[in-house]
């Protein structure tokens, strides 16, 4: 497995783009992504109940297992907008289709943005045709571009594996700022692939590999009305369709790789981040416990602040455990910043002063908690709660 | 029930005191709230696994359910400072009960300032004795600075009542910046009242009245590890001893004022806050519904950042909502601004802007949504995300 340059497009037979229809101010809005033959297509979604209309509407195109094109807007995330919203999604939808002769159910559609508005109908059902018509290999970057809301930076990754003696190419694309937070941002990741699939090995893999990364991550604590993950497999590869007995393994470290990638540029690129943060929690009674403690800190107001003035305050990655119903011990409790024991067993050390400082000034941190009770781990990604968050929302 | 002027002392028969001892600079950091015979004395205290020493040893000295006194230092929470830190705890009781002439067990102690520091012992133990031989009447307003951290204001609160055909007095300090989070902070409240107070039904209207307020105020969503409030009724009003059935009512509804004056003032005076924030949940299916609905909108760093804004982005109150479990249909969902309602029936209303604009601009704000599902109500003060806030904690 290597990475290669490129996005989206990197796969055979996959083609993208990204205009500027007029949601947004004199920027790019609205993109495609589509291939020229029926994809195996899998999906997972955000589990807010107030989910928008490009929820309910791609995961119910996903259930007949095929998908030819995403259209995605950003400026505006069409939630909470009642059924006119939704006939509205249904309509570029349509439009969609029509101008790139498939079947509407064979359309996916994402939007990001603020909640509450009704998408101009009129700027972008006039745009899609442009939009279709312009789709190319070359327009991986354009349509990266047009799915960034308050993102400072693309986010593009592709990597190329061999799968049963066959070479496949997996492209993705994504936008942050948080897996975990709604309004402005979303977290929406799209990801192409010439291997041929089947679909309910991909659909596993993609759960699994959305698991581990894009779950893993948090910027705020909030949570989306429209995040998305969608993954399109068109078999231009040739290669023997992979599934658990073949290929699978190969390519399903592949996908997690790929999002595990992007995860970590969403994190990067969080609004007002200075710092990433890697919280991993250690030696807990079980991967659930240390998750939750994990996330805990990762949530902590306090923490993320300390993290952005450099301040290795452990006393509050300790509340903040303390907080929680994990089993644990203060008695027991290790904390180290990087390679820097700061507590151990329950206690401050005697580190040295100038190598912690050096260590937390960082671009990118991470913090050990070993709660020494048992064999459960978990990470969390995340970054710190600076000045510039606050200016960016409110 | 009528207010009055005063704090911690207003009750006859209480006497209290507030020095600088050497654990801040140049800023009152050592108090003593005690009183001339043994109390009738009750406590509740933060959940937090990490607790520290102070709340271990006044949880286990409240085991006869009597004090004399109080001592709380500021600067320093003696929280993960292991046996050392406990035995200095102790010891610290041990040198306030020698200079005040009653047992170790009569006194009750509390602490507040960052984690993982030794206490200062040789300063704060020269400086007891001083500390009790000043305390007075007239000594609230210093106790009353001493016990403060990042708080930019004292918090006191005194309030006269009829029980029974007998005046009674009760007094009230507490500091902030909030109930949930840690380190330099942490919430402590302090009650006196020269009631006879029956033990139990005294520990049962503290939990109760502390629910009612305490537990309902968030600043940062960060849980601290020495939050405690303590309450001391020393008899000397003369009344007959209150319990459910003489008088109950009366003081209990007495002391849930005094609980939600000192709350609210914790949240208004919150690190960096800037506006007060009442978040009503109604029509949820269960009380316990509607409260972690209005937490999860409380607890939204978006939220509070578009209420530092003025900004009434009610988006991220439905996104907050989304992301709970609660139930409710985002399509019965009204929204309201103060008397300002911006969502009816989950779609945007055609309010007045110029109102909204208003109404989102005040200093206190409250925000009711109703989810229309059955007759649950819960109430949540918080108070917006600034820039400040980060400042404060970097």
């Amino acid at each position: 497995m290597r990475d290669i340059e490129g996005g989206i497009t990197a796969p055979q037979g996959f083609v993208a783009n990204g205009v500027h229809c007029g949601i947004k101010r004199g920027k790019k809005d609205l993109a495609l992504v589509a291939t020229d033959r029926p994809c195996t297509a899998v999906g997972v979604f955000t589990t807010n109940q107030a989910a928008a209309a490009c929820v309910r509407i791609s995961r119910s195109h996903l259930a007949n297992e095929t998908a030819r094109a995403i259209l995605v807007n950003s400026g505006n995330a069409n939630c909470c907008t009642g059924e006119r919203g939704y006939r509205d999604a249904m309509r570029l939808v349509e439009v969609t289709a029509e101008a790139f002769g498939c079947r509407p159910v064979d359309v996916l559609q994402a939007s990001t943005g603020p909640i509450g508005k009704y998408l101009p109908m009129d700027a972008i059902a006039a745009a899609v045709p442009g939009l279709v018509a312009g789709a190319s290999e070359a327009g991986a970057r354009a349509a990266a571009e047009a799915i960034l809301t308050t993102d400072t930076r693309t986010k593009e990754f592709a990597c190329r594996l061999d799968v049963g003696g066959q070479v496949v190419t997996i492209g993705a694309m994504a936008k942050g700022a948080g897996m975990i937070e709604p309004n402005l941002r979303t977290m929406l990741a799209f990801i192409t692939t010439d291997a041929a699939v089947d679909h309910d090995f991909m659909a596993h893999s993609l759960r699994e590999a959305a698991a581990a990364t894009f779950n893993r991550i948090t910027i705020d604590g909030d949570q989306s009305t429209n995040d998305m993950v969608l993954a399109l497999a068109n078999g231009r590869a040739g290669n023997e369709r992979i599934n658990a007995d073949a290929g699978g393994s190969t390519f399903a470290a592949a996908l997690t790789k790929v999002c595990r990638a992007l995860a970590k540029m969403i994190v990067k690129d969080g609004e007002g981040a200075t710092k990433f943060l890697e919280i991993i929690v250690r030696a807990a009674t079980t991967d659930a416990e240390a998750e939750t403690a994990a996330r805990a800190i990762a949530n902590s107001n306090l923490f993320k602040c300390a993290m952005h003035g450099g301040s290795p305050n452990w006393g509050r990655v300790m509340a903040a455990l303390g907080s929680t119903d994990v089993t644990f011990d203060v008695e027991t409790v290790d904390i180290a910043f990087d390679d820097v024991v700061v507590v151990r067993a329950g206690a401050p050390t005697r580190y040295e002063p100038k190598r912690l400082k050096e260590v937390v000034a960082q671009d990118e941190i991470q913090l050990t908690v070993s709660l020494n009770q048992g064999a459960g781990r978990g990470v969390i990604w995340t970054c710190d709660l600076s000045q510039a968050y606050v200016n960016i929302n409110q």
